[in-house]
Protein backbone atom coordinates (compact mmCIF):
# COMPACT_ATOMS: atom_id res chain seq x y z
CA UNK A 1 0.00 0.00 0.00
CA UNK A 2 2.62 2.33 0.94
CA UNK A 3 4.42 1.17 -2.69
CA UNK A 4 1.08 2.23 -4.58
CA UNK A 5 1.32 5.54 -2.69
CA UNK A 6 4.70 6.30 -4.09
CA UNK A 7 6.09 6.22 -0.82
CA UNK A 8 9.68 5.11 -0.58
CA UNK A 9 11.04 3.26 2.47
CA UNK A 10 14.47 1.86 2.86
CA UNK A 11 14.70 -2.28 3.40
CA UNK A 12 15.39 -1.24 7.58
CA UNK A 13 12.34 0.81 7.35
CA UNK A 14 10.44 -2.00 5.74
CA UNK A 15 11.89 -4.54 8.29
CA UNK A 16 10.73 -2.35 11.18
CA UNK A 17 7.32 -1.43 10.32
CA UNK A 18 5.16 -1.48 13.57
CA UNK A 19 2.19 -3.25 13.92
CA UNK A 20 -0.26 -2.21 16.86
CA UNK A 21 -2.97 -4.20 17.72
CA UNK A 22 -3.34 -2.51 21.13
CA UNK A 23 -3.27 -5.63 22.99
CA UNK A 24 -7.04 -6.63 21.55
CA UNK A 25 -5.37 -9.54 19.11
CA UNK A 26 -8.34 -8.89 16.37
CA UNK A 27 -5.62 -6.94 13.92
CA UNK A 28 -7.81 -6.93 10.81
CA UNK A 29 -10.50 -4.90 12.59
CA UNK A 30 -8.73 -2.78 15.39
CA UNK A 31 -5.01 -1.75 14.92
CA UNK A 32 -2.69 0.35 12.94
CA UNK A 33 0.71 -0.48 10.89
CA UNK A 34 3.35 2.29 11.38
CA UNK A 35 6.29 3.52 9.59
CA UNK A 36 7.98 5.64 12.15
CA UNK A 37 10.56 8.40 10.27
CA UNK A 38 11.82 10.90 12.56
CA UNK A 39 10.53 11.17 16.54
CA UNK A 40 12.76 13.50 18.63
CA UNK A 41 11.65 15.85 21.51
CA UNK A 42 10.28 18.20 19.17
CA UNK A 43 9.40 16.94 16.00
CA UNK A 44 7.01 13.48 15.20
CA UNK A 45 6.71 12.42 11.13
CA UNK A 46 4.93 8.85 10.28
CA UNK A 47 3.08 6.80 8.00
CA UNK A 48 0.22 5.76 9.01
CA UNK A 49 -1.21 2.46 6.95
CA UNK A 50 -4.97 1.23 7.69
CA UNK A 51 -6.05 -2.04 5.93
CA UNK A 52 -9.47 -1.72 4.66
CA UNK A 53 -12.17 -1.04 7.49
CA UNK A 54 -9.34 -0.91 10.14
CA UNK A 55 -10.43 0.89 13.22
CA UNK A 56 -7.80 2.98 15.43
CA UNK A 57 -9.38 2.99 18.57
CA UNK A 58 -10.62 6.46 20.48
CA UNK A 59 -7.80 7.73 22.90
CA UNK A 60 -6.27 11.03 23.78
CA UNK A 61 -2.95 12.40 23.98
CA UNK A 62 -2.53 14.06 27.40
CA UNK A 63 -0.65 16.83 28.65
CA UNK A 64 2.80 15.85 30.51
CA UNK A 65 4.07 17.95 33.03
CA UNK A 66 4.60 21.38 31.33
CA UNK A 67 4.32 20.37 28.24
CA UNK A 68 0.75 20.58 26.49
CA UNK A 69 -0.38 16.82 24.94
CA UNK A 70 0.60 15.56 21.33
CA UNK A 71 -0.47 17.48 18.53
CA UNK A 72 -1.16 16.18 15.03
CA UNK A 73 -2.18 16.83 12.05
CA UNK A 74 -3.58 13.72 9.78
CA UNK A 75 -2.73 14.21 6.04
CA UNK A 76 -5.02 11.61 3.78
CA UNK A 77 -2.29 10.00 0.98
CA UNK A 78 -4.41 7.69 -0.26
CA UNK A 79 -7.79 5.77 0.06
CA UNK A 80 -10.90 7.52 2.10
CA UNK A 81 -10.35 7.77 6.36
CA UNK A 82 -13.23 8.88 8.76
CA UNK A 83 -11.60 10.30 11.21
CA UNK A 84 -14.23 11.23 14.78
CA UNK A 85 -13.02 14.22 16.63
CA UNK A 86 -14.17 14.93 20.59
CA UNK A 87 -17.09 17.67 19.61
CA UNK A 88 -16.44 17.95 15.88
CA UNK A 89 -18.20 14.51 14.89
CA UNK A 90 -16.85 13.37 11.62
CA UNK A 91 -14.52 14.12 8.94
CA UNK A 92 -14.02 12.50 6.36
CA UNK A 93 -10.74 12.89 4.39
CA UNK A 94 -9.80 11.84 1.04
CA UNK A 95 -6.44 12.14 -0.31
CA UNK A 96 -5.11 15.64 -0.05
CA UNK A 97 -7.48 16.10 2.94
CA UNK A 98 -6.10 17.28 6.13
CA UNK A 99 -7.21 17.63 9.71
CA UNK A 100 -5.00 19.08 12.60
CA UNK A 101 -6.00 16.93 16.06
CA UNK A 102 -5.73 19.23 18.99
CA UNK A 103 -3.89 17.88 22.32
CA UNK A 104 -5.43 16.01 25.13
CA UNK A 105 -8.73 15.73 22.33
CA UNK A 106 -10.47 12.50 22.14
CA UNK A 107 -10.16 10.69 18.35
CA UNK A 108 -10.30 8.12 17.05
CA UNK A 109 -10.54 7.01 12.45
CA UNK A 110 -11.22 3.95 10.34
CA UNK A 111 -10.50 3.66 6.77
CA UNK A 112 -12.71 2.98 4.08
CA UNK A 113 -13.34 -0.07 1.92
CA UNK A 114 -9.65 -0.06 0.08
CA UNK A 115 -7.74 1.40 3.26
CA UNK A 116 -5.69 3.92 3.53
CA UNK A 117 -2.09 5.67 3.99
CA UNK A 118 -2.21 8.63 6.12
CA UNK A 119 1.01 11.12 7.22
CA UNK A 120 1.07 12.09 10.74
CA UNK A 121 2.94 15.49 11.47
CA UNK A 122 3.14 16.08 15.14
CA UNK A 123 4.94 16.90 18.12
CA UNK A 124 6.88 14.63 20.15
CA UNK A 125 4.93 11.09 19.80
CA UNK A 126 5.39 8.57 23.41
CA UNK A 127 2.68 5.97 22.34
CA UNK A 128 2.70 4.72 26.18
CA UNK A 129 1.29 7.73 27.21
CA UNK A 130 -1.58 8.05 25.19
CA UNK A 131 -4.89 7.32 27.27
CA UNK A 132 -7.48 4.84 25.22
CA UNK A 133 -11.27 5.26 25.83
CA UNK A 134 -11.43 1.52 26.40
CA UNK A 135 -9.80 -0.08 29.26
CA UNK A 136 -8.67 -3.88 28.17
CA UNK A 137 -6.29 -1.46 25.74
CA UNK A 138 -2.36 -1.98 26.06
CA UNK A 139 0.15 0.31 23.61
CA UNK B 1 6.70 16.42 -10.14
CA UNK B 2 4.34 16.11 -6.95
CA UNK B 3 1.45 14.67 -9.08
CA UNK B 4 4.51 12.18 -10.38
CA UNK B 5 5.53 11.15 -6.56
CA UNK B 6 1.92 10.41 -5.56
CA UNK B 7 0.93 13.44 -3.97
CA UNK B 8 -2.45 14.42 -3.73
CA UNK B 9 -2.77 18.39 -3.45
CA UNK B 10 -6.30 20.37 -3.48
CA UNK B 11 -6.86 23.29 -5.48
CA UNK B 12 -6.32 25.45 -3.06
CA UNK B 13 -2.64 23.97 -2.23
CA UNK B 14 -1.96 23.78 -5.99
CA UNK B 15 -2.89 27.79 -6.28
CA UNK B 16 -1.16 28.40 -2.77
CA UNK B 17 1.97 26.98 -3.78
CA UNK B 18 4.91 29.18 -2.71
CA UNK B 19 7.60 30.19 -5.27
CA UNK B 20 11.46 31.75 -3.70
CA UNK B 21 13.47 32.90 -5.67
CA UNK B 22 15.49 34.69 -2.57
CA UNK B 23 15.18 38.31 -4.17
CA UNK B 24 18.28 37.19 -6.56
CA UNK B 25 15.89 36.95 -9.88
CA UNK B 26 17.34 33.68 -10.74
CA UNK B 27 14.37 30.96 -10.22
CA UNK B 28 15.56 28.26 -12.46
CA UNK B 29 19.04 28.29 -11.09
CA UNK B 30 18.38 29.45 -7.58
CA UNK B 31 15.57 28.90 -5.16
CA UNK B 32 12.08 26.60 -3.98
CA UNK B 33 8.89 25.75 -5.06
CA UNK B 34 7.10 25.04 -1.65
CA UNK B 35 3.73 23.54 -0.08
CA UNK B 36 3.26 24.40 3.24
CA UNK B 37 0.82 21.66 4.79
CA UNK B 38 0.94 23.07 8.27
CA UNK B 39 2.91 25.00 10.63
CA UNK B 40 1.67 25.75 13.98
CA UNK B 41 3.71 26.90 16.93
CA UNK B 42 4.76 23.67 17.52
CA UNK B 43 5.18 21.78 13.97
CA UNK B 44 5.25 22.37 10.50
CA UNK B 45 5.84 19.93 7.35
CA UNK B 46 5.86 21.24 3.67
CA UNK B 47 6.82 19.50 0.52
CA UNK B 48 9.94 21.62 -1.25
CA UNK B 49 9.79 20.72 -5.11
CA UNK B 50 12.91 21.72 -6.82
CA UNK B 51 14.01 22.01 -10.49
CA UNK B 52 16.38 20.89 -12.14
CA UNK B 53 20.07 21.39 -10.35
CA UNK B 54 18.12 24.32 -8.57
CA UNK B 55 19.68 25.50 -5.26
CA UNK B 56 18.13 26.81 -2.31
CA UNK B 57 21.33 28.64 -0.97
CA UNK B 58 22.56 28.37 2.50
CA UNK B 59 21.13 29.71 5.81
CA UNK B 60 20.60 28.40 9.37
CA UNK B 61 18.11 29.17 11.51
CA UNK B 62 19.04 30.80 14.46
CA UNK B 63 17.49 30.72 18.25
CA UNK B 64 14.41 33.13 19.00
CA UNK B 65 14.48 34.43 22.36
CA UNK B 66 14.81 31.07 24.53
CA UNK B 67 13.57 29.08 21.90
CA UNK B 68 16.28 27.17 20.03
CA UNK B 69 16.04 27.04 16.00
CA UNK B 70 14.27 25.52 13.92
CA UNK B 71 15.26 21.55 13.71
CA UNK B 72 14.07 20.26 10.35
CA UNK B 73 14.27 16.66 8.64
CA UNK B 74 14.38 16.40 5.26
CA UNK B 75 13.07 13.09 3.56
CA UNK B 76 13.94 12.79 0.13
CA UNK B 77 10.51 11.34 -2.23
CA UNK B 78 12.04 11.59 -5.80
CA UNK B 79 14.51 12.51 -7.56
CA UNK B 80 18.04 13.62 -5.91
CA UNK B 81 18.82 16.14 -3.40
CA UNK B 82 22.43 17.06 -2.37
CA UNK B 83 22.58 18.16 0.96
CA UNK B 84 25.98 20.81 2.23
CA UNK B 85 25.61 20.75 5.77
CA UNK B 86 27.91 22.62 8.44
CA UNK B 87 30.73 20.07 9.80
CA UNK B 88 29.36 17.07 7.75
CA UNK B 89 30.37 18.27 3.71
CA UNK B 90 27.96 16.53 1.67
CA UNK B 91 25.19 14.12 2.28
CA UNK B 92 23.38 12.60 -0.98
CA UNK B 93 19.80 11.44 -0.29
CA UNK B 94 17.67 9.49 -2.94
CA UNK B 95 14.07 8.70 -2.76
CA UNK B 96 13.50 7.01 1.07
CA UNK B 97 16.72 8.48 2.48
CA UNK B 98 16.52 11.23 5.33
CA UNK B 99 18.62 13.47 7.29
CA UNK B 100 17.94 15.56 10.17
CA UNK B 101 19.39 19.16 10.06
CA UNK B 102 20.04 20.59 13.54
CA UNK B 103 19.04 24.09 15.06
CA UNK B 104 21.23 26.83 13.66
CA UNK B 105 22.88 24.64 11.37
CA UNK B 106 24.59 26.00 8.14
CA UNK B 107 22.46 24.28 5.22
CA UNK B 108 22.36 24.20 1.32
CA UNK B 109 21.12 21.79 -1.18
CA UNK B 110 21.24 21.33 -4.31
CA UNK B 111 19.05 18.79 -6.99
CA UNK B 112 20.23 16.27 -9.63
CA UNK B 113 19.46 16.70 -12.97
CA UNK B 114 15.74 15.36 -12.65
CA UNK B 115 14.97 17.68 -9.34
CA UNK B 116 13.33 16.48 -6.63
CA UNK B 117 10.75 16.18 -4.01
CA UNK B 118 11.46 16.17 -0.35
CA UNK B 119 9.70 16.21 2.34
CA UNK B 120 10.67 18.34 5.31
CA UNK B 121 9.28 17.87 9.25
CA UNK B 122 10.11 20.21 11.14
CA UNK B 123 9.82 23.01 14.32
CA UNK B 124 7.53 26.35 13.59
CA UNK B 125 9.29 27.73 9.96
CA UNK B 126 9.30 31.47 10.40
CA UNK B 127 11.27 32.08 7.04
CA UNK B 128 11.62 35.72 7.61
CA UNK B 129 13.83 34.96 10.62
CA UNK B 130 16.72 32.80 8.52
CA UNK B 131 19.96 34.06 8.30
CA UNK B 132 21.49 33.55 4.70
CA UNK B 133 25.05 33.17 4.05
CA UNK B 134 24.47 35.57 0.94
CA UNK B 135 23.86 39.22 1.88
CA UNK B 136 21.91 40.29 -1.37
CA UNK B 137 19.29 37.65 -0.68
CA UNK B 138 16.05 38.41 1.12
CA UNK B 139 13.36 36.18 2.00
Amino acid sequence: MLADAGIALTPAELEGIEVADFGLGRLEEIGLQLVVYVNTERVCAKELVLFPRQTCPEHRHPAVGATPGKEETFRCRRGIVHLHVEGEGEIVLRPGDQYTILPDTLHWFKAGGEGAVVSEFSTQSRDELDVFTDPRIVR
